[in-house]
């Protein structure tokens, strides 16, 4: 038996900007953001826009081809439009179409995708870009709160298949993302809520201050209050961004940490045939968690109140009627969810609960009866 | 304008083993290589096997379960049978029913996904492995000789799409690969011999001495002899995977010297309905281009004769009609062969031609009419 060993590495290495209207006619910010980036002149650039982003920014289409006349780098075409939420993750068909506008255009590996949206536009148009031709450079625009803090920053793309969440994708650093706050003054109050679920989450497992943080200015939130939202955004795509460097990018290990309280918010997104938005659901998955961890002797009750109350202040529900489901008449549909999510991450199930806000423990397995017995508690406290 | 930065690397290492019968009873060759490979017990593994093999391999199933019988790891089920050769890369129905395997089996990225099989099948099952929960870890036991000294070893995967040669893939490397001489034996002398032309290849842009030596032993390579074959088959591989870890394993330059001779190899496939096989049209394209390189007073005629003269002592053709076809009546479609090789690289056409044999040299433009000079050389020396 003869062995070579074959061992190399790959740097990635990619900047996440803070911007305010980035095509705005009189700065030159995208066009300095390309400059230091180090895009060639003449690159050429295929632009999907999500068709909510479209319909609130009617001008925008206009200002991207402006910026394009100017000559420096080359629009493929008109930027085409993308159904928007997350019912375009659910049909490859729409992965096809994106292929399709790569082959037509002739979009190489040198060109750039601009994807301009909410999370799930990102994330398919992040997996097409990500297969075609083995992966072409992808510039994220993040439009929603939830975007702009967690997914859009991150290496992640994919799609629903088999009715199963993101079961197809790839890790897929993007090339530039560019966080606009211009694109979030147009949200309704619930798209720009259910983004303040993420920034919670990375406050409960990773900074105390930071939850601190939110809960002080709550009310500020809810008014969407300029300053705070964008120090709310940054600090969170920061921390998003070091947890994603120091840790296991392409999660190869078991552990993984941000996923708190997504085991049983994807399946209620499921459940609910995607009527409960992510950020919502993940509310909900935090909520539960943490109350089985404080009937498991985990977390102080002052603390899983603390979460609940703010969730609360914050306008979310702690409980939905999904939850309580049964799909085969013996036990909730939302425990499925369990086996769903190890399979998702392989290996050992690895659960993240909370000891305190800002301080996580990982168990390996979970109690179904505390589990439903969590969700009457919420069912009485919602 | 705020920007944070992200940068992080990733580390690949796998191993590449030459091994003589791999299920053989008597020896613990799997055993000890999933050991070394320090995957764990009780890990579950699901395999799938080019019709091929299968059909020439008859007691293959049967050892593989065997194996399986011991008890230290998990078999999902019986291995999968998938269709071999290029077809199998033509339709998207095959990576789904793929998928739906991984599905059925709750095959998730802590499992392990073997495919036994040709270039394609490896291509096609690598690819559903990749996105498959985004990336489920994937063992190569490679079947030709092709693939045991070129694709199987690397770090790609792809399928056909749009009619155009892996037009959708990842790079994705694998977590071991297998080169079981064994799987050779029983090979067609037309598959066989077509594993030849990557030696040759790597040989003319990367090692003259390798070269020589395939010179040389022309006569027992036709034989089969079994250490020369294998002696080809381990440097040709070293080369390649030395090749990958030196430089840009996935290909975000323009560069590809690996792609020696390739820009036309893919389209002759392609014109061909892959009636040529891919090392066939390979030695096709290197002679072409070798040709060219003559006629453009870079390369010898001695040295391009010597390339000719080889390819037709290992019973190669070197001209075929597709070369002519003219799909739109002005030009042959051949040339339409350039164009797509750059798309699919992207960025600036380059092509690697030869000085001498063992040194490339990189050119950014191709004049037709020497191409079609060329064509007709080939055809006087066919």
């Amino acid at each position: 038996m003869i062995k070579i060993q074959e061992k190399f590495k790959i740097v990635y290495n990619y900047s996440v900007y803070f911007i305010e209207n980035l095509f705005d006619r009189g700065q030159n910010y995208f066009s300095y953001i390309l400059d230091e980036c180090g895009i060639q002149h003449n690159s050429k650039f295929l632009f999907f826009i999500d068709s909510n982003v479209a319909v609130l920014h009617p001008d925008l289409i206009k200002d991207i081809k402006f910026f394009f006349n100017s000559g420096n780098y080359k629009l493929a075409d008109t930027p085409l439009i993308i159904s928007g939420g997350e019912v375009v993750k659910n049909d490859f068909a729409n992965v096809h179409s994106i292929l399709e506008a790569i082959d037509k255009y002739g979009i190489d590996r040198h060109s750039y995708i601009v994807a301009i949206g909410g999370g799930a536009v990102l994330d398919a148009v992040g997996f097409a870009a990500a297969i075609g031709h083995r992966g072409i450079r992808h510039i994220r625009i993040p439009s929603t709160v939830l975007s702009q803090n967690d997914s859009g920053v991150g290496v992640k793309n994919g799609i629903n298949y088999f009715g199963k969440k993101n079961f197809i994708g790839t890790f897929a650093p993007p090339f530039i993302v560019i966080n606009d706050f211009n694109l979030l003054h147009t949200l309704s109050a619930r798209d720009f809520r259910s983004g303040f679920a993420e920034a919670i989450k990375v406050g409960l497992i990773k900074d105390d201050s930071f939850f601190d943080f939110i809960e002080e200015h709550a009310s500020e939130l809810i008014d969407r209050d300029s300053e705070i939202i964008k120090q709310l955004i940054r600090r969170c795509a920061e921390i998003h961004l070091q947890h994603i460097a120091g840790g296991d990018p392409f999660e190869q290990g078991n552990s993984r940490p941000l996923d708190y309280g997504h085991w049983s918010a994807h399946k209620l997104e499921q459940l609910s045939n995607y009527r409960i938005l992510h950020g919502e659901a993940v509310i909900m998955g935090m909520c539960l968690d943490a109350v089985y961890a404080n009937l498991k002797g985990l977390l102080h009750e002052k603390e899983m109140m603390r979460l609940i109350h703010l969730s609360k202040k914050l306008e979310f529900k702690v409980y939905a009627p999904e939850m309580e489901v049964n799909n085969n008449k013996v036990k909730s549909g939302l425990l499925e969810g369990l086996q769903e999510f190890r399979e998702h991450l392989g290996g050992q199930l690895t659960i993240m609960l909370l000891e305190k806000i800002g301080k996580g423990i990982e168990v390996h397995e979970m109690d179904e009866e505390f589990i439903m017995k969590a969700v009457s508690i919420l069912k009485e406290n919602d």
